[in-house]
C-alpha cells in the first residue's frame, strides 16, 4: 500500500556546536514524518539513516511515481513498523547532500559554498542536532529510536547521549565501532575521490565540475562490501556480459559484475556529493563510544536505560554478527534488557534493506510490543 | 645465508600465438637462475610469480645490498626449495615490467611503445613462454613448477598443457579461477587506474607522465585484499598516526592504517607500470581451465599427470581454503597424488610469503622428498 510523504524543513538558529570544534551558526534540517503523533506523544520513533540515505524513508512523493523511500518494506501502514500506530520521523543529516544543511551550500560566514569548508560532523552532532528537531516536534521521549548500519550507530549514541529521550533502540547491522579494515576500505574511497583533479581541494563547485571519477570508484568498492561473497556468485559469478566467448580485451566489459558495479557508479555520481561522501565516511571512523572509556565498551554502555533490539546477518563482512555481540554482552553485562537476532541471510550487508522475511517478522512483533505499551 | 643472482635476457624470434588472438612476432625473457643443472638435467625447479613479482625470485644483485628475491626465505642454499641440490629458474611474465617484452618496450610492428597496443596475455601464454626458455636450457622434465596466487594458476595450467614435462605442481594459496568478487576488486582497481586523466588511453609513456593516481588506489585496495581481517585489527586496529586524539579532518591522515596505505600506494605507483596491472588482473580473470569442459573441474584436470602439493591458508579471503578444495577434490576423483595443507596462519593471502615453520616445513619434506627421487 503506497501512501504520499512530504519532506518538510526547519530552520534552527542557535549555534551548533561540534564535537571535532566546529560550530555551525545556523543550519537547516529536513525531515519527514509518517502517521500521526498520539496524544500523550509517546509514539514517535525516529528513523536515522546510513551513509547513502537520506529523510525519504517511506511513501512516494506526489507526482513523482518513482520516487520511493529507502526502508518502504520496514516502515508504513501496515508495515513492521506500522504508521496506523507509530509517528515516525526521518531526518536527512547535517553535512549530506539531500536538504538539510550541507557543503554545497552556502557558508554563512563566508558567502561562498561551503565545500571542504563544511565542519567535520560526527554521529554526537547527528543526534544532538535530531534531538532538537524533537524539541521543536514536542517530542520527550521517543518511543523508539532505530537505523541499520551507521543509522544503528546513530541509535545506540541516542542511548548513551539522551538516555532519558529513549525507550528502545533498534539497532540492525551495525558495530560498536569501525575496525582497521573499514577503516580502509573508507580511506581508499576518500583517496579516490581527493585525488581527483576535478576535486579542486573540495572547492570543485566553483569550477563548474564533479570529481565523478572518484566518486564511481568509491561507489564500485562500496558495494562490493555491502554485498556477500555468496550473493555476488550466485548472481554473478563469472558470467559474461555479451555472448559467450571473451572479447580478451584490458578496458572492455567481458563480466556482468563488472557491468553491474560500472552501473552503480556512475548513477551513484550523478546525484551524490563528493563532500558528503568524506564526511559521512568521517563519521564512520569516528564513531567510537567506548573510547571515553579506555576501550570498555561495557563502562561506555551503562550510560544507555533504553530496551534494546539488535540484530545481524550472518554473511555480513563489512558488520559481522560478531560486531553486533560485542554490543549484546555489552548491555547484558550492565543488566540491560536486550534482544538479540543473528539472521542467516544470504544478502551479506545489504540484506538490513530487503525482504527476509524472519527479519522484518522479528521488527515487527519487536514494535508490537513496543505498542501494546508492555514496558510503557 | 645470501648469494648473488645475476639476471639474464634471451630473445625468441620465432612468433608466439596468443590465446586472445594477438601475436607477439618477437619478445624477450628475463630470467634467473639458481644451483645447478644436474647431469640427468632432472632437478629443475620452475617458480611463476604472481601479480607484481617478477624474476628476481632468490639473491641479492652484486653491489646492491637491499635487492633481494620476493621468495628469499623459500628458495635458496639450505632453504625449503634447496639451491645445492635444485637447478631454480625464476622468469619475468610477458607483460609485466621488469625486463621480459611488456607494454613499456617498443612495438616493432609501429615503431612505437606498445602501451595500451600490448596484446592480452593469459596464464596460458605464460605457461608457452616458459615452455621455450626450458627448451633453451635444455629441460625436458621439471621435478617441479611452483607458485603461489597467479603464480599456483601458472603452476596448474603447466600440470594441464604440459603434463609430460612436470613431475610435481605446487600450488599455493592459489584458486582454479577467479570468483565474482575477486573479479569485482580487479576492475575496481582497473578503473581506477583508466579513468586516471594521466592514462590517456594507455598511452600515457608519450606524454611524459603516469597514471600515478589510479595506481595508487589499485595498489591501496589490492593490499586490503592481501591482509586478514584478524592481521589488520593487531597491526593497525584503530591507532592513530600521532598523539591520542582526533585532527577532525576529511583529508589528514588519522589512523595509522591509512598512513600504511598512502604508503603502499606512493611506493608501488614510482615502480609499477599502469597497463601492466591491466594486463596482469585480466590474466587472472580470464584462467578458468574448467571452462572448456562446461566448467567441470574434475574434467579439466584429468589432463594433469603430475604429482600436486596444495597448500592454504585459513584467514586467506582473496583464495580461501575452499578454492584449494575444488582443486584437491577434483585431483582426487581424477586419482592423482595429492598432498594438501590447510596452514591455519593469521596473515591472509600475504601468508605464502612470509615465514610460517608449519608451512615452510611441509614445502621442505615436500622438495626433501622429490630429491630423494622416491617418485623418479
Amino acid at each position: 500500500m503506497s501512501f504520499f510523504a512530504t519532506p518538510q524543513s526547519l530552520s534552527f538558529e542557535q549555534p551548533l556546536q561540534l564535537k571535532g570544534g566546529g560550530l555551525l551558526h545556523a543550519y537547516q534540517l529536513t525531515y519527514e514524518t509518517y502517521g500521526q503523533l498520539n496524544a500523550q506523544r509517546s509514539n514517535a520513533v525516529l528513523v536515522c539513516h546510513a551513509l547513502n540515505a537520506s529523510h525519504h524513508v517511506a511513501g512516494s512523493y506526489k507526482g513523482q511515481a518513482k520516487s520511493e523511500g529507502w526502508w518502504d518494506n520496514m516502515i508504513g501502514p501496515g508495515k513492521p513498523v506500522d504508521t496506523d500506530r507509530f509517528f515516525v520521523i526521518g531526518v536527512n543529516n547535517l553535512g549530506s547532500c539531500f536538504g538539510s544543511t550541507g557543503p554545497m551550500h552556502l557558508n554563512p560566514s563566508t558567502g561562498r559554498i561551503y565545500g571542504a569548508d563544511f565542519p567535520v560532523v560526527t554521529v554526537e552532532d547527528w543526534v544532538n542536532s535530531q534531538a532538537r528537531l524533537l524539541d521543536h516536534l514536542g517530542i520527550d521521549q521517543l518511543a523508539a529510536v532505530m537505523g541499520g548500519s551507521l543509522g544503528g550507530m546513530q541509535a545506540l549514541s541516542w542511548s548513551l547521549q539522551y538516555p532519558e529521550r529513549v525507550r528502545h533502540a533498534v539497532v540492525i547491522a551495525s558495530a560498536p565501532n569501525l575496525n582497521a579494515e573499514n577503516i580502509a576500505f573508507n580511506e581508499v574511497a576518500r583517496r579516490a575521490i581527493t585525488t581527483d583533479p576535478d576535486f579542486h581541494g573540495g572547492h570543485f563547485y566553483a569550477h563548474g565540475v564533479v570529481p565523478k571519477r572518484g566518486l564511481r570508484i568509491a561507489r564500485m568498492l562500496g558495494h562490493i562490501t555491502y554485498l556477500s561473497d555468496d550473493v555476488m556468485n550466485t548472481k554473478f559469478g563469472r558470467m559474461l556480459q555479451a555472448g559467450d566467448s571473451f572479447k580478451y580485451s584490458t578496458q572492455e566489459i567481458e563480466f556482468q559484475i563488472e557491468s553491474y558495479l560500472r552501473y552503480q557508479g556512475d548513477k551513484f555520481s550523478e546525484y551524490f556529493d563528493a563532500n558528503t561522501y568524506l564526511l559521512i565516511t568521517r563519521a564512520l571512523d569516528y564513531f567510537d563510544p567506548a573510547s571515553a572509556f579506555k576501550g570498555q565498551l561495557t563502562q561506555a554502555l551503562a550510560q544507555a536505560s533504553a530496551q534494546f533490539l539488535l540484530v545481524s546477518f550472518t554473511t555480513d563482512w563489512r558488520f559481522a554478527p560478531a560486531r553486533s555481540r560485542e554490543m549484546v554482552q555489552a548491555l547484558v553485562a550492565n543488566k540491560r534488557q536486550v534482544s538479540y537476532a543473528e539472521i542467516d541471510a544470504p544478502h551479506g550487508h545489504d540484506a538490513f534493506l530487503l525482504d527476509d522475511p524472519r527479519y522484518l517478522s522479528l521488527v515487527r512483533a519487536y514494535f508490537d510490543r513496543i505498542h501494546l505499551g508492555a514496558d510503557a
